[in-house]
């Protein structure tokens, strides 16, 4: 049970930025800017970067969330799979497998990202731009997570379909509020 | 050294909301509504949950800003100091430390804030939305902390006078980006 009154349709994340829609505003650009504005990194890399943090933090909403929407951009579920048990096995580039790496290293702490593992992720082509938005993005779900399990938001069961229509959603519609008229999207 | 060149005069979180202007304004507008926007909690009060959890963190730019920050606010550096050591020490209400305990559950982890915490600062009059602002502010934080410690950006000196600048700063002017001709106001 959440520890404050949320609207009961709306699990995760989804009620509380319904909840508290002046701090959602930001919240959705920001997250709207990293994961679906121009970049080098594509939708589908900057998802996996989501979906390893909130995996690291044990948030359960956010990782069926961002796996979701992660299995509907590369169009397979294997690499979402295979990066939770080992970043090293995945089927991805070097390059991604060092920044996945940074990123698995600040949900730790911002001290645990070391000179070597981002002098790695240089070797194999990543640029400043790239280096500054992965920590970024980790970060941002850092915050994410702890929002959501901080406030005990209702998880539904990832067997009821919920997380597979979330993550339509999200790579549908992106990050911004949704008009009227889309509100069943965002119900379980 | 920083992990990527950002403006060497620009030291910490400075640096880096110039670096990326276009995320920096949704990360500053979050950040000005949560601690400067109306609330039933003071601004020194949520610049303590700044503080507390930045030096949960152990970011040092980030706790020497905000403790500067909250010592103006407060008109005195006791509080700061003694928060640091004992929360329950703390001069303030038995409602403000419980809602410090919460912010040092979330620097945690999201899933470390138990119905116990929450249950004891409502018991002494805290409101859901002042735990929900607790809580996301705590979360903004872990995003700042791993941001500035992530890019291993620059720490001034404590004794250099810049954190006592960083801090008139942000309770004179806030949180938004200084016009034209304040940019002596972010330099060290």
């Amino acid at each position: 049970m959440p520890h404050i009154s949320l609207p009961e349709h709306l699990p995760g994340i989804t009620g509380l930025l319904e909840y508290s829609q002046e701090t959602a505003k930001p919240i959705r650009d920001l997250t709207q800017l990293l994961l679906r504005g121009d970049n080098t990194l594509s939708q589908g890399e900057r998802e996996l970067i989501a979906t390893i943090v909130s995996h690291r933090n044990g948030c359960v909403f956010c990782t069926n969330a961002h796996t979701a929407a992660t299995d509907l951009l590369l169009g397979e579920t294997e690499t979402c799979e295979i990066m939770k048990q080992d970043i090293d096995q995945m089927p991805v580039s070097d390059k991604m497998k060092a920044l996945l790496k940074i990123a698995s290293l600040v949900q730790i702490s911002g001290k645990a990202v070391t000179p070597a593992a981002v002098e790695l992720a240089k070797s194999f082509g990543a640029t400043d731009a790239e280096i500054h938005d992965t920590v970024l993005i980790a970060a941002l779900f850092c915050l994410y997570n702890r929002y959501v399990d901080g406030m005990a938001t209702f998880t539904p069961d990832p067997q009821s379909g919920f997380y597979q229509q979330l993550g339509e959603r999200i790579v549908n519609h992106g990050y911004q509020r949704l008009p009227q008229g889309y509100d069943h999207l965002k119900k379980s």
